[in-house]
């Protein structure tokens, strides 16, 4: 069998969140390389027969550039291997794949790309969002305040010229520069007043959502990263079972049977 | 057990493409009530005692409103049944997700929300298209270029007030009025000469994929649907074999020995 390369998406965290078809590529791998965000529970899905190497460029790791990446890859499937290439969320969005899949035609291996949940519509779920709604949101916007590692071959920022204001706004990588954040959201257009929503791991056992706005922002807490930020009307229907647990922090105007009913419904679901 | 609602995403339509969750769902069904775009090969899934009711709201079938379809799901879950409202793609883009939340919360009915592939990221990774890429598009704009089908409760458009020229744009039912779609794409503020993709049946066996730009989608030609159209730089990168079952409408300039490698590839991997 020659080799071939699958660009995978790990989903939001969940291992459940995997597609079917994910699952039966890593079931079959001779070699995973995988970013920093994919869970462990989820290598654990890898079989004891395969090679599963960390290729994340999180900061403080000694960098291993995208030519190094791109390269790897297309080493592994010219020694005739099934190569799995997992990335958090969904391998299409902001993850760099364009550069991969090009790499992987001029050196004429055969790939394919198994689509993942991406974070946003994990966190959606989790939180009980709805990211469009016939009232309040037409459009959604996924962006992201990261800025690219290498500032020598690619400076220009990655904020988009102007965002529509019937939108929602999902920020990846928001980071915790919250009150450039918001800033940058009003010269984009949108009202001082839209509701926020900050999801950190989402789907994970210890997801925590909070609820502010874009003009409080700058006050939020700095909840654990992996997180996302969600913008627009929208964020105004997370769930209150979605914020209990962060309730220590902020104070869930709930009746209290109504939030003791949601806290054994959780447990009986377990 | 108490009645509960899942809201799940059926993905693009590749059943592989289910989440293990959500088949672990579909599996533990009492109901399940789906869309017209949930395939056939998705709903042999739900086991045999499971009653199956397609509530598609497709033109040309007698209507059923969304507040009966809010009704059939609370009455079901008050009947203490596992109810799974099966939702083609992901449940909270374009699916009225928000609208059936609210009647759940209202009627404190428990729910949970498994996401989907939504069709852009199943059309995408089908087709080979990056949605963002580091030289070409920092952002990802989901919109409908669908009218709701009650414009007596909601008639404005749908689409947003303006788009950022640096994102990739998907619209999703974009129907077959291109011209229109094309003057708004411009009136957004995009370049005339901007690629454009429209992929039909994405994820299936039949899945087309036919690549031009916004000032030619006038002459394009109507693909089955359902249909979605993909603007921006990256369409450019739509692979040579997710062009091949449309070669016969467009000749695709490739090096023969090459197609004749990525067919075999294709049978192989089958």
């Amino acid at each position: 069998m020659p080799g071939k390369v699958f660009l995978v998406g790990a989903g939001p965290g969940d291992p459940e969140l995997l597609t079917l078809k994910a699952l039966k590529v890593l079931r079959n791998a001779d070699v995973v390389l995988h970013d920093d965000l994919v869970s462990a529970e989820i290598l654990k899905l890898v079989p004891a027969t395969a090679k599963i190497q960390n290729i994340g460029k999180r900061c403080g790791r000694k960098g291993i550039t995208q030519q190094e990446i791109n390269a790897l890859l297309v080493n592994y499937a010219l020694l005739d291997l099934q190569v799995v290439r997992l990335k958090g969320g969904d391998p299409l969005v902001f993850g760099r794949a364009g550069e991969e899949m090009e790499a992987l035609r001029s050196a004429r291996i055969e790939f394919e790309i198994v689509p993942g949940i991406t974070a946003a519509f994990g966190a959606a779920a989790a939180a009980q969002i709805p990211l469009t709604h016939r009232d309040a949101s037409s459009a959604l916007v996924l962006i992201t305040n990261h800025q690219a590692n290498h500032p020598s071959t690619h400076n220009k920022s990655e904020w988009p010229t102007s965002l529509p204001s019937n939108a929602t706004i999902v920020v990846y990588m928001p980071g915790y520069g919250y009150e450039a954040t918001a800033q940058k959201l009003i010269k984009s257009g949108l009202d001082a007043a839209t509701p926020c929503a900050i999801i950190s791991h989402a789907t994970g056992e210890d997801q925590q959502v909070f609820q502010t706005n874009i003009q409080d922002l700058a006050n939020a807490p700095h909840l654990p990263a992996p997180t996302l930020l969600v913008v627009g009307e929208v964020a105004r229907f997370a769930s209150d079972s979605a914020l209990v647990q962060f309730s220590l922090l902020v104070p869930v105007s709930v009746e209290p049977e109504f939030r003791f009913e949601n806290l054994q419904n959780q447990e009986s679901s377990e």
